[in-house]
């Protein structure tokens, strides 16, 4: 399936003019226009926007994160700010763009102009629309966290020949129906403050209650356990500064209808695991109040002889993927550097 | 201390004209005025809600529940609508109103008249200020329950004499940083809908965001594990029925200041266990996602020899108290009855 236009590689890479196009090896950034058949939303042109680093000949790895995360995953010659996945990404670890080209994208929706239901197949889809856009016929490996996970099932299931094998952290074949409601509560804050045309406000408090859920009450425990205080009048608890700081830098940088959307689209998430036929290793950790271990073990008793668990006992809760790096590192070494695997 | 005001028992008691005021062993009801000197907010008038139900020498046990609680804790002769507590209270529990006096009120701040920080010492001194007005000069034991807990754990300390033991579920010497952190979340939905002049739509919110914090995610999966629906364009989970028929019904029972004001005090709490001189049997339900046990193990720690510890596994978490009838009444046969106790 390829709907995008046009589908030479690289045609509308961004390439600044201080640096030679031949160096080949560079990150290359670029965006695409195409035509993509959504599950809930009929056919939407799509904006696709992509970030690769890495030799052009090395084998493809794809990572994709959170619903906040974006192309950038780190910091590279070309494009120097920080990513978000700073200490998964570069020489010397397991996702070294010196040895591999790390690809990435914005997913569908997250530039906050599609107001409409996204599946996870959507994203799904618009990434096979990337890979035939790059003329990249295969990828060694899909690494996928949190919502990212999700995505990476629906490639696996939706275009199974095009990827190698799959890891999948914190992300269940489902959304589970306690996190799920959670979710929704949190698109009511932002309804809330929709309602007074005080969209900022809504999703700071959106959040504040999702911090909640992808960190653990252990770390609050250590960071916030100073008496409350009485301030104006109302009472003040010692978590409201942080919860104050994160929302605010959060809100700056988010469009409020990507986040209602993206969050959605975690919740719309339903696959067989029995269907994937992709070699899966799954990370778990425990601890996670959004994504339990135990829906991570039947994803994995539904892989079958497919699958393989891996389980993180981490303070971080749903954010270790992005504070245990060294850890992840490890298992990313073992599950995507297999003997035997070809580029 | 005695700022009641008349302080004559039984002066203000409401009784039909209908029941013989000689049939002393059925329900009472009564309210007075006071002035309550509060920890945070100076000197007040407040008015003491209570309902007494059992024969006029029985000892006296007080049982208070969570935030929403409040004086009538169960059906009985002269009031007959449902309360709060039934289930516990009746003929054949531990809780024997033809055995014992059950004595029941209402939170000050829960008719939402006092909009300033109400700290759980103030609750406990006006139960004081109401024992002195029924002319009860001591407590068999105080069964207190989540918010009750803690006014419990006050009363205990700052009445000591006035209480021989204390029954604590689900509630700890302080506020877990986390949960403090997710009511600070709810109160400020409160404070979205209070800016558009929507109090019950931030209040309705709130409420939902401390359902779940009330239940647990086993629960939810066993109930509500239904695919999401696209509704209108946007997305719905299997919960949010339920979500918004439980917000309906608090809603309109609950005066948004009393939450606010009530939802503060939990956090306002703090004790030191090693301060709290009566015997002391605390309950505490693994999974509890407001109070975990290993703070509730704190607790009993404090307390040394005084304290002991029972543990059960509900899927009701932190509403477990309410839901395991049968096996806390089995727990308060044991520990309000213990022999060579006096009325």
């Amino acid at each position: 399936m390829s709907l995008a236009l046009p589908s030479s590689p690289f045609p509308e890479a961004f390439v600044p003019a201080s640096v030679p196009v031949t160096d080949h090896s560079a990150a290359l950034r670029g965006e695409f226009v195409a035509a993509l058949p959504m599950r809930h939303a009929g056919l939407r042109t799509v904006t696709v926007r992509w970030e690769c680093a890495g030799p052009p000949q090395a084998a493809v790895v794809v990572l994709a994160g959170g619903i906040s995360a974006h192309r950038h995953v780190a910091a590279n010659d070309r494009f120097a700010e920080k990513g978000w996945a700073e200490g998964l990404v570069g020489p010397g670890r397991t996702l070294d763009p010196q040895l591999l080209r790390v690809l990435a994208f914005d997913f569908i929706g997250a530039d906050g102009t599609l107001d409409a239901p996204i599946d996870t197949a959507d994203q799904a889809d618009a990434l096979a629309l990337l890979l035939d856009h790059l003329s990249i016929s295969r990828l060694q490996a899909f690494v996928g966290y949190s919502y990212g996970a999700l995505v990476a099932q629906q490639f696996a299931l939706r275009h199974r020949a095009r990827v190698q094998r799959l890891v999948v952290v914190s992300g269940a074949h489902r959304a589970h129906p306690y996190a799920a409601a959670w979710r929704a509560l949190q698109r009511r804050a932002v309804a809330l403050g929709q309602l007074q045309c005080s969209e900022e406000h809504g999703l700071a408090l959106a959040r504040q209650f999702a911090m909640l859920s992808y960190r653990t009450p252990e770390e609050f425990s250590e960071r916030f356990d100073a008496a409350p205080e009485v301030v104006n009048g109302r009472v003040r608890v010692a978590a409201e500064d942080y919860l104050d700081a994160t929302a605010a830098q959060y809100v700056a940088r988010t469009p409020v209808t990507a986040w209602l959307r993206l969050s959605e689209s975690i919740d719309l998430h339903r696959v067989d695991p029995a269907q994937l036929q992709v070699p899966t290793v799954v990370v778990a950790v425990e601890g996670d109040r959004l994504v339990p271990l135990a829906d991570l073990v039947t994803l994995v008793e539904g892989l079958g002889p497919r699958g393989s668990l891996r389980v993180l006992r981490s303070p971080y809760g749903h954010d270790a993927f992005l504070k245990e790096t060294d850890r992840i590192n490890s298992i990313l070494a073992t599950a995507i550097r297999l003997p035997g695997d070809t580029a």
